[in-house]
């Protein structure tokens, strides 16, 4: 599986009651979707229950598809700070899955991503699981019931664009990168 | 080391810049000081890294200690949406480390664990730090320069109390257990 790709990216879209998932393959400048899917945590009451399963999980994807980095879908504003701080929880573990195995993270936020796939930073869910479809040449069988799913393949896909431009990644590869590039969107 | 103990408590003391940590054994109802210290998060730049040294030394002190449960000092309110982001995926970090060797994580609010080691919810760290030196007989070496590692040993003796308590752990186990008992705390 491995070898026949020169890259393999996975897409996180780190949520406490669904988290999205995909990996994509890379082989010259051709990307395609190797598999997506979602992991469903509204059924688990404990909140550190789900923590477990996304570590678990994103574990497991990176101990089956061995993917060279990762892409996070990752607002840096929220509703609140509860809300924040239980996203925070489920990027933290989601990240650490990677770190623990050595594979670089990138975060994109959702408007730059749909910005990236779509051309407008304002696009629905539908609109970027859309292009998705054509982009990637997904079948009606592989696109998923939950647009999760897709907006993790869209961090990744983001993730692939931002590294084939000639002046290196636009990913804010760092809080300080990115309050370097948004002073404006610094709350006083 | 394991042997000597009826059970050992981690508390951690997790932030992006300074990250507190102490082990504490239980013998009967006789609580003692194993081992406190901090890792210092500040002169690493990159945000990942950081969050990677934290999934580590959490990590190594599991497997050197054994602990039976992590007592975690977790803030339910913060500043800004931003640090609370920076916050939680801290917590993630620790809180995957435990989750990954199987340890029961409890989080306890800061004005929760001052109450508790010295009957004074808004006490300062120094007086925490003071009252634990008495508690556990801590000599005058054994006093950290840094109190983020009073602050861990206080939340871990802080469980140990709680777990003594006849009707049961009074620590929030869950988001919705403690909005359920903090209706008041909720921003709407």
């Amino acid at each position: 599986m491995k070898e026949q790709w020169d890259k393999i990216i996975i897409g996180i879209d780190p949520g406490t009651n669904v988290m999205g998932y995909a990996l994509l393959g890379i082989k010259g400048k051709q990307a395609s979707m190797i598999v997506m899917g979602v992991l469903k945590l509204n059924p688990i009451e404990d909140h550190y229950m789900r923590l477990h399963r996304i570590f678990e999980r994103v574990t497991m994807l990176i101990d089956e598809f061995l993917p060279d980095e990762m892409a996070i879908e990752a607002p840096f504003f929220g509703k609140n700070v509860q809300s924040m701080l239980k996203l925070g929880r489920a990027q933290g573990v989601a990240m650490a899955a990677a770190l623990n195995h050595e594979v670089p993270i990138a975060e994109y936020e959702p408007r730059k991503i749909k910005m990236s796939i779509t051309g407008n930073g304002a696009a629905s869910k539908e609109q970027v699981a859309e292009m998705l479809r054509r982009t990637l040449h997904l079948t009606d069988e592989q696109m998923p019931q939950l647009l999760d799913a897709t907006d993790a393949l869209a961090a990744a896909l983001c993730h692939h664009y931002e590294s084939q431009r000639p002046f290196g990644s636009h990913a804010h590869s760092s809080w300080k990168d990115f309050i370097a590039h948004h002073p404006d969107r610094v709350k006083k």
